[in-house]
């Protein structure tokens, strides 16, 4: 809940990342011009005003970049997802080709909130993001998203580690809920601006083997005033096992009430 | 998903441990008129015999004991759930003389396993419960789960530590959702055996602060055929406010379900 601010943030001050399957080539475009695209991909939809309030003071690690936990599989389909997020820069303007480009992913929505005022400082200052809270690659939530603006829709590409488990050598209900509130969150909040979850309601199909390379795809049901409908399944990259099927209904909230305004 | 038979399991082989708000004193009565005590509370619901199981050559650790990071609030809810579970030695004969008994949690449900066909053997191996996989003390969920068979319901005791953030000082939806998840689980399974869960519908009514100390209240609907309706509610520990409204569905399965006669 209230847990989608954060991506719409780092979104808008994001960074547009593509590169190779191998993970050697890096282009990172963290620049005016992308600051400009970023925020000019808004202006279709529902934009909001809170460059401001970006806390870091450096630039702050994109965790949905590939490493060496990355399985051949997971790699396959972020490379398929990361072709299709295409810039062209020959002409010295860049151009995304197409209507998908890939969202960052960071430990922290912003660093320093009135918000938990249960917390002292301290503790605050440590907090992190449920999903990238531990350190090692590859043992809990790996992931990277593809939103595509025009269909209003995204598809996670998420390899789930050992220590998500639930009954032996299966993914744990709670880990993949985890997965699809911050994914159909991540939608909401880039389409509808500050968000925070009001329902989950999640069919499980399938049990998923630890391990698991999976697609989640999540999609714009409506918008009605402040609630936001996504729809979502969870499915093998090859989408011919269906693990999960869900709906989540996400309302508007102001800034404000995420600085203290309210509790 | 699939996430109980752990708790069933470790529940059948469990052990009974009462002790007062310091945790200094510790009754540990794992023993052979325990293990019966536990057997005998299932004859009146559904009981299996999955005892040979179990295949810890050691005593697990129970993580549910009370550690340093528990808060006052924490420690407060724990000892008035505690108190209820008294037992009574006096005549050399263990008699619980409430309805509540506490149930232990471990960081594995069972530790070798043939369901993670997708694993090594050493993945599986160092495979960890979600909610148990982070080794620092009230760094994510500390919890305790007290259990009422009479009346088909239990409380957890819920303490929400830094490192499950969503929104900036706020508990992430999803570490809510896998609370929800266990907790339903926990009582299904005690009630109906090995289930797996088949649907969670979670509203969420009120933001919850990092470092909130929360009941998780569930209670038994309804059992029809191989399908058991649980509810839940997640309030503060004055219950004076409302975080979460959820319903959970869980089926039952059979123990050959987990160990490899289907993925």
């Amino acid at each position: 809940m209230l847990g989608h601010i954060a991506r719409r943030l780092g979104l808008l001050h994001g960074q547009q990342i593509c590169h190779g399957l191998n993970g050697t080539k890096l282009t990172q475009l963290l620049s005016k011009e992308t600051h400009r695209h970023l925020q000019s991909s808004f202006k279709t939809i529902s934009p909001i005003s809170t460059m401001s309030l970006w806390p870091f003071s450096s630039q702050p690690r994109d965790f949905s970049q590939p490493n060496s936990s990355w399985s051949p599989e997971m790699c396959k389909a972020y490379d398929h997802y990361n072709a299709l997020c295409d810039t062209d820069t020959e002409n010295g303007e860049e151009q995304n080709k197409g209507s998908w480009r890939k969202l960052p992913s960071y430990n922290r929505s912003i660093k320093y909130a009135t918000g938990g005022i249960h917390l002292s400082k301290l503790i605050q200052a440590k907090a992190r993001l449920f999903t990238r809270n531990v350190r090692e690659q590859g043992a809990t939530f790996e992931y990277v998203v593809f939103v595509n603006k025009e269909e209003k829709s995204c598809v996670c590409v998420f390899q789930a580690g050992r220590l998500l488990e639930g009954a032996p050598g299966h993914v744990h209900g709670g880990a993949i809920a985890t997965m699809i509130d911050t994914i159909t969150g991540t939608l909401a909040g880039y389409l509808s601006g500050p968000i925070m979850t009001a329902n989950l309601n999640i069919d499980y199909r399938s049990p998923m083997p630890l391990g698991s390379v999976v697609l989640i795809h999540c999609a714009l049901d409506r918008i009605e005033g402040r609630k936001t409908y996504i729809t979502c399944k969870v499915t093998s990259t090859d989408e011919s096992k269906l693990y999960t099927e869900s709906t989540a209904l996400f309302v508007s909230i102001s800034v404000g009430h995420l600085f203290g305004s309210r509790n």
